[in-house]
């Protein structure tokens, strides 16, 4: 197959090179800024420096921008797509983008799955790719406007054959609630910690507990920031869920409930033993 | 040296497997489950299975309980002591447990040093042990209660030979500030995040981060109520703080602040990157 990957940064990049790495499918790719596509020829991550128009010849479109650029893409077009093509965006926050995806493409023969990897590092842009970043990874697709079994059944086969060790089924508005508490809260946790007034004070006062609770405080501010403002509702929810619980614990604490307190941390050491069990 | 170790659990044990693979010294370990001296006897992590008594033989004493035990035991076995010999804890927690300690030790000629190796993992007990458990960390010492400076040099010099990557020198009160923050506020915010609804709905909507942000809310529910209670004050300041912050975040969510809202991560972005390079 010819698969066109528009947006080689982080996810695309990487996706580009498992797929030319691992499988005999033709990557096609597409960046604004030539340099980029340039780059990724060069090193072998794609075949073909390509251009919105060879959209014509490609069977699979993997979308690697943000969100508001991935509907903007599509939209402009929309009319070089391939009759037929398998439609899969990457972005982080899945209702939006797959409702406006979802009207583009209903009336067209174009078989729009929404897709999540769930894998990354604290990094973005294409120096950092590498084939192996899905290696064992979820896929999260959210097929609710495909009406055909067989373009999740393709979908899912490449992304088996690329590293990925679990592909997970889900609907655009369960995956938009889970993904707050798993990855945006978590984003937003690490973020606040370092506004801490110790955050830089801590040489020779912290080990691996801290390094742990703020590595993700290192991120993109832009994509973030757009991620969370297309899940405002269940992530404002979980973080108000996180306040109370940890109001739990300093009310434990001012008021020498160390019972309430033991429990507190008990339940917690069990959920999180139960967490890793699933 | 003969070095006397009080209590083979995480890290009295590993400290016992560290200074008898990689020193010249003579441990002598003592457990009250006289089971686990034992074991400790047979795997060559102490070179004797010890009784209090054996004090009076020991330059240094270290102790590997928790700070109320440690207090006690101290207390108890005070005749027993060498003259002259090195003390030091490894409690998590320091006022208290140097108040006390230093209050014992005052009118002898023991040289008692607070200590707190920033390391660990989240299990428990001499099963869990390792000799390079402390590896390239931090050994902090609160020497406040010792007027001879030579006694900071011999146990200096023993942490380094046992893997040490530094040693930091504090007050037991600034270490109680700063530990709060990194340390503990790290354990009750991972296990109040656990607490959240879908902590065991994440299978296949979770990566790194959930992960990272998780990890040490496996915890000894028992060791952290007691060491939280010895600094309730630092604790439930550094908590308020985190719930102030988070806040923010949740008031520029519901008010569509975005602004707001890229400058907390953008700032949060560049203050761990400078919590990087300290």
């Amino acid at each position: 197959m010819n698969i066109f990957i528009c947006g080689l940064g982080l996810i695309g990049g990487s996706l580009a090179k498992a797929i030319s790495a691992r499988t005999s499918h033709t990557v096609v790719g597409y960046n604004r800024t030539k340099s980029v596509s340039e780059e990724a020829l060069r090193v072998g991550a794609i075949a073909k420096a390509g251009e919105p128009k060879d959209l014509a010849d490609c069977d699979i479109v993997i979308m690697g921008l943000y969100p508001k650029a991935t509907i903007d893409f599509v939209k402009e077009n929309l009319h070089y797509f391939k009759d037929g093509a398998i439609l899969v965006d990457t972005c982080g926050i899945k209702t939006e983008v797959c409702e406006a995806l979802g009207a583009l493409t209903k009336d067209t023969s174009i078989r729009f799955i929404g897709g999540h990897p769930m894998a990354g590092i604290e990094r973005s842009g294409f120096a950092y790719t590498f084939p192996e970043l899905f290696d064992g990874a979820s896929m999260i697709l959210c097929p609710e406007y495909c009406s055909d079994e067989s373009a999740v059944e393709t979908l899912s086969a490449l992304c088996r054959e690329i590293g990925f060790g679990r592909i997970t089924i889900s609907t655009a508005e369960h995956h938009d609630k889970v993904i707050a508490f798993t990855s945006q809260l978590a984003h937003v946790v690490s973020s606040a910690y370092v506004h801490g007034e110790y955050a830089t004070q801590h040489k020779g006062f912290s080990a691996g507990s801290f390094r742990d609770l703020t590595r993700v405080a290192r991120l993109n501010a832009g994509m973030w920031t757009e991620l969370f403002y297309e899940n405002t509702e269940n992530l404002s929810a979980v973080i108000g869920e996180l306040i109370d619980n940890l109001q739990k614990y300093k009310t434990a604490l001012d008021t020498n409930d160390r019972e309430g307190m033991h429990k507190l941390l008990a339940d917690g050491n069990e959920r999180k033993i139960q967490s890793e069990n699933l």
